[in-house]
């Protein structure tokens, strides 16, 4: 296979039907290539705009905002426009809290329709948010087990009718790895077992199909590859086959189903909207929604099938390279086992992190040795993919990330 | 007593130290008197520049911005920030999330630290959303009890060794009848029993002296007197003397002592921090900053000074007025009693707020009977107060508020 050149990856962006929509993002610093999808997107040109409008409301309508405008409806709104992202109905998402909030809240009420079982299984090397919130949970339910499946080892060899859920990031952090969710939620039922994902790392990206793999519940983050703006609202899925008997443990007056009525009996919601607390965040929400309403004009198969072929891309300069250099590609080859970034191994991953971002490159670290390059769709161009493979070339060839100033460093 | 003037408004307005910071807040509609603070305060002027710096930030340093900038320390610095307004140390307040998933968090914390008791004591007229949050834990906790105290009646007599914590509004949501945090808190002390205040309609407007008067816990609302913009994230203020063993049940990344060494146990942070979950909202909280910039410029003392004097105002003229018109002040007199509204009793309350709203004053409804003002000593004039009863006493006298359109008002 001849060697690729920036010509060809020209060629790619001259075909791409996305291609239009990086105009829809803000430009960053000049000359600076972002390639941290994985932590926060682009912003969408017309936020200024959104916030604007909202704040125009809060000066001029301000209490009558609730009960006039579009803020209190939002949650619902949004995870409506985000539902065809992830494969589900519009009534089954809503836009809402922190991802780990949501997680404790898909949790208990799994957790409550599997009554008598008291095991949560899920993987050592998750998120590690995602074990607090167990670890928390079990200060309240302290029969609660948490069994934590060892790196690289199979799942399915956990799922036992003792387990009430299993729960697992689509994506891992650190390598991209991306599970099969249809298979594995498959493999719990088959085992009465209900399933919890995060797709944090996924969504926006890859497909996740939840209401065609029969997931059950999902949650995942509004600031990574859907550009709803930095601790943006984030999101929960349940499927709607559980409306009717989930009751949230974290139960608050946007939950209930008439919250103006001011009954002092909880009232779950209908569909989704059972799993809202508290008072929405009105301008968050118009960022998020922002960014949603870029989302509602793609086909998710475009996107799904442009950020496969950047990750590949990447993945092949990415091996090119590795030749005469010490990196090597941490991530899956094959896109379909891949999430939303491409992860690179190096020894000093942090310090390769450093002298990128002086080079002009966004990127990412996570320990022990994972440079990871965040991926957009929406925003990236294929010949942006060969413009960062030249400068993190250069940087392993002249050994830059060698200078003393990178051993300490701290990215997030 | 002779009755008040115009003039006499004027006056008072001219001696007010706060008068000035009435030009720190952006102008509604003109003519318009806005009267619902305990709902959504006025808008600081430079918020608009703090979300272009924030903006700014997302676009040019994205991923960085969490370690290079002012965002992930946001709850702490924002909670110290608003820490006097509520008679609390610095490190005892966290800005984050909403009043409802803070609530769940207080009480979780409060009923690990109390042991072997498993009753929870609240007012039956206490806010709805307070009492959801009971409720939606007691689906993890089947044996907790919820003992509500009838409207009226002694709360001390309902405190007894079975019960593990005292929760309760500070100030009613439809009187505004405010209660003796620190009287409540020694009833609770000398039974063994911790406390848990909702100073949602308080904080911004009455003193709380937590500290002072022992206070366990605390939650609130940002949005409200605090204007830190509609659905702002809230706060929670824990004593210092719980730091060391209070567990949170609600436990995720932010609140680990140090969250970006992604250890898979959870460590509880320092102070208050370890009542944070998820990521924090950043733009939100830049937007809440712009408010909690101001008051770190006043003497709460010349705030709580105001707000009665304001308040005293408003039911003076009111009981003035109530001669020839069918309302009445459903607000204590006394300000020492009355937390941050003054509400006015109506048969047909909905419909006045209707008129009201009509004839340029936001003011707010709620059933059966309130209807609400809600008063900053920040940028409410004295003269302001005399302009609405003015606008009232027109709508009651000439019976504007019977007209049809108004019988199907619904307010917020």
């Amino acid at each position: 296979m001849p060697r690729l050149t920036r010509s060809d990856c020209e060629a790619l962006d001259a075909a791409d039907p996305l291609a239009p929509f990086a105009r829809r993002f803000a430009a960053g610093e000049p000359g600076t290539l972002y390639f941290d999808a994985n932590s926060i997107g682009a912003m969408p040109v017309d936020v200024p705009d959104r916030i604007d409008r909202h704040l125009a409301e809060w000066r001029n309508l301000r209490r009558r905002g609730w009960s006039s405008s579009t803020w209190l409806d939002a949650p619902r709104r949004l995870g409506a426009k985000l539902a065809p992202l992830i494969g589900a109905q519009p009534d089954e998402v809503v836009v809402c809290d922190t991802t780990s909030v949501n997680l404790f809240k898909a949790l208990t009420a799994a957790l409550a329709l599997n009554p008598g079982r008291h095991r949560i299984v899920s993987e050592a090397g998750t998120f590690p948010t995602d074990l607090y919130v167990v670890q928390g949970l079990q200060t309240l339910a302290p029969g609660l087990d948490l069994h934590l499946v060892p790196d690289g080892a199979a799942i399915e060899a956990a799922l036992t009718q003792a387990t009430a859920v299993l729960y697992l990031s689509q994506v891992d952090y650190r390598t991209a790895r991306r599970l099969d969710i249809s298979r594995l939620t498959a493999a719990a039922h088959a085992q009465g077992i209900l399933t919890v994902w995060d797709l944090s790392h996924g969504a926006g990206a890859v497909p996740a199909a939840l209401d065609a793999a029969g997931a059950d519940f999902a949650v995942g983050c509004g600031y990574k590859y859907l550009c709803g703006g930095p601790g943006s609202p984030a999101y929960l899925f349940a499927a709607r086959r559980h409306h009717q008997a989930a009751r949230p443990a974290l139960a608050g007056w946007m939950g209930h189903d008439d919250p103006f009525r001011f009954s002092p009996d909880y009232q779950p919601g209908k569909g989704s909207s059972r799993f809202l607390v508290g008072t929405p965040s009105v301008i968050a929400n118009a960022i998020m929604e922002a960014a949603l309403d870029i989302w509602a004009e793609i086909d998710p198969s475009l996107v799904f099938a442009k950020h496969a072929e950047l990750g590949d891309l990447l993945v092949r300069l990415a091996r090119e390279a590795s030749g005469d250099a010490a990196i090597e590609v941490a991530s899956p080859i094959s896109s379909s086992e891949r999430g939303g970034f491409v992860a690179l191994r190096h020894q000093a991953g942090a310090a390769v992190v450093g002298a990128l971002a002086d080079a002009g490159v966004v990127a990412s670290f996570r320990p022990p040795d994972s440079v990871r390059f965040g991926l957009s769709a929406l925003y990236h161009r294929f010949v942006d993919i060969w413009e960062v493979m030249q400068r993190l070339s250069r940087i392993l060839g002249d050994g830059a990330w060698r200078a003393e100033k990178y051993a300490k460093t701290k990215t997030i």
